[in-house]
């Protein structure tokens, strides 16, 4: 039987969501409290596989097994078993052609950005950091400019496994609500840094460095060096992913859960 | 030279504010990091001395010190060498008699709650949890009725050394928006414990346990071990003191800053 999990995590205390040797991926935990609950191994299959300290509002997850558990046994059983940071939400029992990665037509981060002169406390490892006010206008220009289909290799790390660099960005929103900015993203896929580097232009543009037809070139150049630095993990939360409703599961994306 | 601070921290890496033997404090992190810019002992008084696992979108402290140092000194430089969870949002210099903790007029908390079957995993750590929706009503109704000046013994901690257990609130208010429920206090000064034992007792009425009219037979009762549990340290925020207009300090409250 192969089932499906919404599953939400703070991503500091996990070495990113996939599986590493020491057992400190977001999936190895995961693996581990479902193999509990199953009294096997289990491997997991994410929408999108996050970096080291990348945060989850809503991560939909797959596995199969052998094992006969009620729904709430994978959701109580399994978050009995979980590290605090990491909770599953939501248990379904789906089609075998269902695949948490393969099967979703978009992905949908946000980039939570503190502009003030000081860094953050509260919030730390929860926002990125820039040290000064923003113009969000400017910001939301060159936003408009990456939507649709482009070739993001401007914006693509040099390890990514990406097959192609031409990704169709269908929502990039920049908007702020006092000192916090908040950048929106939803794509079919993206590039490996792409959001967290597309976020480094946008406060290069936002600071006055460059107008907001600077991306253009950025996109037309398709070097990463031409571009500004990667911005901080720390900001950046997978807020979902879309699948057909023939598989029928519940919420798969989860926008507002950011506050606390 | 007195000076104020206004600080935020996440409460999680702290044991509550007041300065213990092994330093573990938030008074002993701000008292190492003053120090090393005043290249002196320093010793902080705050608003307000949170427990274990509270955190603060704003706590004022003051201090005394003989060193001449820019006001930037006592914010950025004292950032520099904070723990990432505590930072120093302003500085000022202040009149002698200003008294972060007797000068306060009113303090202000915030207890957010999660509301849902799920524990928190996000933000765990962040918010209070109850493992299933709450009548607000019923607990905005109970709210009413502790407002004004009552004897709050049986909100109060055994340990508490407050003089008396008499105090007046101004604000009690609870609201939610999905899933997450949130109560507003503003008082005079609070009993130890008194949020979380209020916020317990507001629980119960809301779960339907008890109607509202029930806390006020807690409150003529005087006695702690009638009311309910004291609800988890997860969800508390001091968000804030009043303090006179002649000491002229900046925002001395921050009740938006629990987005993240």
């Amino acid at each position: 039987m192969r089932y499906a999990l919404g599953v939400e995590y703070d991503g500091r205390p996990f070495c990113g969501f996939q599986s590493q040797a020491d057992g400190c991926g977001v999936q190895d935990a995961l693996q581990r409290a479902l193999a509990s609950v199953a009294q096997s191994s289990v491997t997991v299959v994410a929408a999108g596989r996050t970096d080291t300290g990348v945060h989850a509002t809503l991560q939909v997850v797959h596995f199969d097994t052998t094992a006969q558990r009620p729904l709430s046994a994978w959701v109580r059983g399994v978050n009995a078993s979980l590290p605090p940071a990491l909770s599953v939400l939501w248990a379904r029992d789906v089609a075998d052609d269902f695949h948490a990665r393969f099967s979703a037509s978009a992905r949908h981060y946000t980039y939570l950005l503190l502009t003030r002169q000081e860094r953050p406390g509260l919030n730390a490892g929860r926002v990125g950091w820039y040290h000064r006010p923003l113009d969000v206008d400017s910001m939301q220009r060159a936003a408009k400019r990456v939507l649709g289909e482009h070739d993001f290799s401007s914006f693509r790390a040099s390890g990514c496994q990406a097959k192609s660099p031409v990704k169709n960005l269908s929502v990039a929103r920049v908007h702020a609500s006092g000192d916090l900015v908040r950048f929106e993203f939803s794509a079919n896929a993206f590039l490996h840094h792409m959001i967290r580097n597309l976020v480094g232009a946008f406060v290069y543009i936002g600071a006055g460095k460059h107008d907001d037809a600077w991306i253009d070139s950025l996109l037309a150049a398709r070097d990463r060096r031409v571009a500004p630095p990667t911005f901080a993990a720390d900001g950046l939360y997978f807020t979902g992913a879309d699948y057909d409703a023939r598989f029928a599961l519940p919420f798969t994306r989860r926008d507002d859960a950011l506050a606390a």
